[in-house]
């Protein structure tokens, strides 16, 4: 009870979320064209009468349209970044309409895999196209169009998300005034591709997978799901927060000399696998990877980012974190030297934090004042 | 034809194993006692009559006892270590005599889960005992008795061989002069745990493992060793050697914009997984790699290194490479601060190599001429 009287007094409160129908067909990058696709959104403040304060929030990997606040059945159900949006928050919805929407291909209430395939009237399965960030971007493009805004104040998101930010800039580079670029890369390295590929390996030859069509079997990938997750979080953490927080601490009963939990990492790592598993669509998961492999914006620019990023009129704030060992600052600062070549409006902020890749979701004081100030100045 | 004339001319020819029968009972760390068991060897060089120049090679997660030269049924089967072992070699054969030999629980031929457990007269599965880096140093003093070597001139090896070796001087320390710690750690990081507890979890949920009894149902794991030699290899890349050698280079025939191989990389590491779950053997991939969580000398010790260490009495080399990550030179430091602390007898080189982990196992020829100056001055 006093959970939800602390958040009804400093936080967004209840929220619920929308639904957006798009009947024009969308042609993906792939090939493939979506007949008709829904959007499930969310939104918190009020869109001002120029319809200028409008800010879009792109999700990464694992995350949904479900921001802030929390939902009317469940006040444990709180946004993943809520502690960034809300009045008096960095994201002040005093000032800003902020919205979020679940991707495409997404397992939280937009088309996806799990969607019924109107050729067929049965889950799409394997058959849901494999989507890009660019395909997001179309997409939510048409739902900005619906809400009748012409131009963003600002796009923003962290990994995945900062990649949908980035390519508004290049999309539509009329329709951003600012992009927030958060713990992302202009695109993966080998060794990025390389996790991926392995945590979908993990899904693909699950035998409970079938191809993709589980849901017709009545089954689900659970083992490889719960793989890819542990996986993932290896690379969200960094070396020296896991040890702080694990170390080599053995769990109550360890000394089995056996595979059963021994350390505390280990108890973690199944609980998390476990836990995600149990909530996350396989087919979705296989497809947010490809998508994060596929993003590339130089590749049409014989590999010369600066060309590939001349054409966004967007004003940037990219930000990276210390102890990211995922997309350290190191691939940030290549998003920052393009902007500077081209002479570009770009601040940088790198942050020393210790939560790794995760630190863009974390409470780091230092992080959310510099988000707090850029926003302040980027007048709606 | 060439290449079996070159191996001829140049390196240790042809050799064969060699099998050492144990009969007095091993108590094992963990509790359990195995009534006997056997251990698959090969030696290098000639054992001169004071016995004083023999050096034992240990192995890592996936190696063998076969470290040098070629079988005779097979020219193409090199040993692993046959780059450094050799007359003329840093192992120069010519001064010293170099014994190989399989970890007990492993699965090239010393007794392990595949074999037959006398108790029941089927194979041990999931029976056979969690062994540790103790209980490998143990046995291999029963072979050294077995060939009549009260000391070894030197015990090395690279990753979890370094640790045996480490080992060797704290277990025996009467009976090592010199032992050479490779590309290896005092005891793993809760992120090194975590890959390690992601690869096992791959294994034991396999279906076909079958709780570890697969032998009796006529399958192998083949999906879980696969992702668990996968997901290794990715730790024993650097993150630069695998951007070189792969970088983002799309495969012929790429842009599918589907889960088949689009990457260079996936290619890699889908054939690097696809051969290594052919060869080994599951249960022995499962305590290899919980031998390694155990490893740690200090735990007794308060977390005190130097404490632990301080009775060995061998002289150390030390030997770390700038791109591994998975064993950073930062570990060896560790290794390096607690004996000069000691006031141990220790040198330390740090290579710099694109390799990462796997640089143990490459031809750098300054890492080389490092083992070679340095056994050069250790006189049998």
């Amino acid at each position: 009870m006093r959970l939800f009287l602390d958040l009804e007094m400093s936080g967004i409160g209840i929220v619920s979320a929308q639904r957006a129908h798009f009947t024009q067909p969308l042609k993906l990058k792939g090939g493939s064209v979506l007949p008709a696709f829904e959007l499930v959104y969310e939104t918190y403040g009020t869109l001002n009468a120029a319809k200028s304060n409008a800010i879009l929030v792109c999700h990464a990997l694992s995350g949904n349209h479900h921001l802030a606040g929390h939902t009317a059945d469940n006040p444990a159900n709180i946004g993943w970044w809520d502690n960034i949006i809300g009045p008096g928050r960095p994201l002040d919805t005093d000032r800003f309409f902020v919205v979020g929407v679940n991707n495409l291909g997404g397992c939280h209430g937009s088309t996806g895999p799990a969607s019924t395939n109107p050729a067929t009237d049965k889950p799409w399965g394997a058959d849901f196209p494999v989507v890009t960030v660019e395909d997001w971007v179309e997409s939510q493009a048409r739902l900005a169009d619906q809400l009748g805004i012409d131009a963003w104040a600002a796009v923003m998101g962290g990994s995945l998300g900062g990649m949908q930010a980035l390519q508004w800039s290049l999309s539509f580079p009329e329709r951003i005034r600012h992009a927030l670029v958060i713990a992302a890369a202009p695109k993966l390295s080998a060794e990025n591709i390389a996790f991926n590929e392995v945590a979908r390996q993990a899904i693909l030859t699950d035998p409970d997978f079938h191809g993709g069509h589980f849901y017709e079997h009545g089954v689900l990938p659970l083992r490889g799901l719960r793989l890819a997750r542990m996986l993932g979080h290896i690379t969200y953490l960094s070396d020296n927060q896991m040890a702080e927080k694990f170390g080599r601490r053995l769990r109550p009963g360890a000394g089995s000399y056996g595979f059963d939990v021994e350390f505390e990492i280990e108890s973690y790592l199944r609980y998390q696998g476990d836990k995600f598993a149990g909530v996350f669509d396989a087919n979705t998961y296989l497809r947010m990877t490809r998508a994060l492999d596929y993003f590339d914006p130089a590749l049409d620019f014989e590999d010369d980012l600066a060309r590939a990023l001349a054409r966004a009129r967007a004003k940037f704030l990219i930000v990276a974190f210390s102890t990211d060992w995922r997309f350290s600052p190191a691939r940030s600062r290549e998003l920052v030297h393009a902007m500077v070549h081209n002479g570009q409006a770009v601040a940088y902020a790198e942050i020393d934090s210790v939560h790794g890749h995760d630190s863009f979701l974390m409470d780091e004081p230092h992080y959310h004042a510099i988000i707090d100030t850029y926003l302040k100045r980027a007048t709606p």
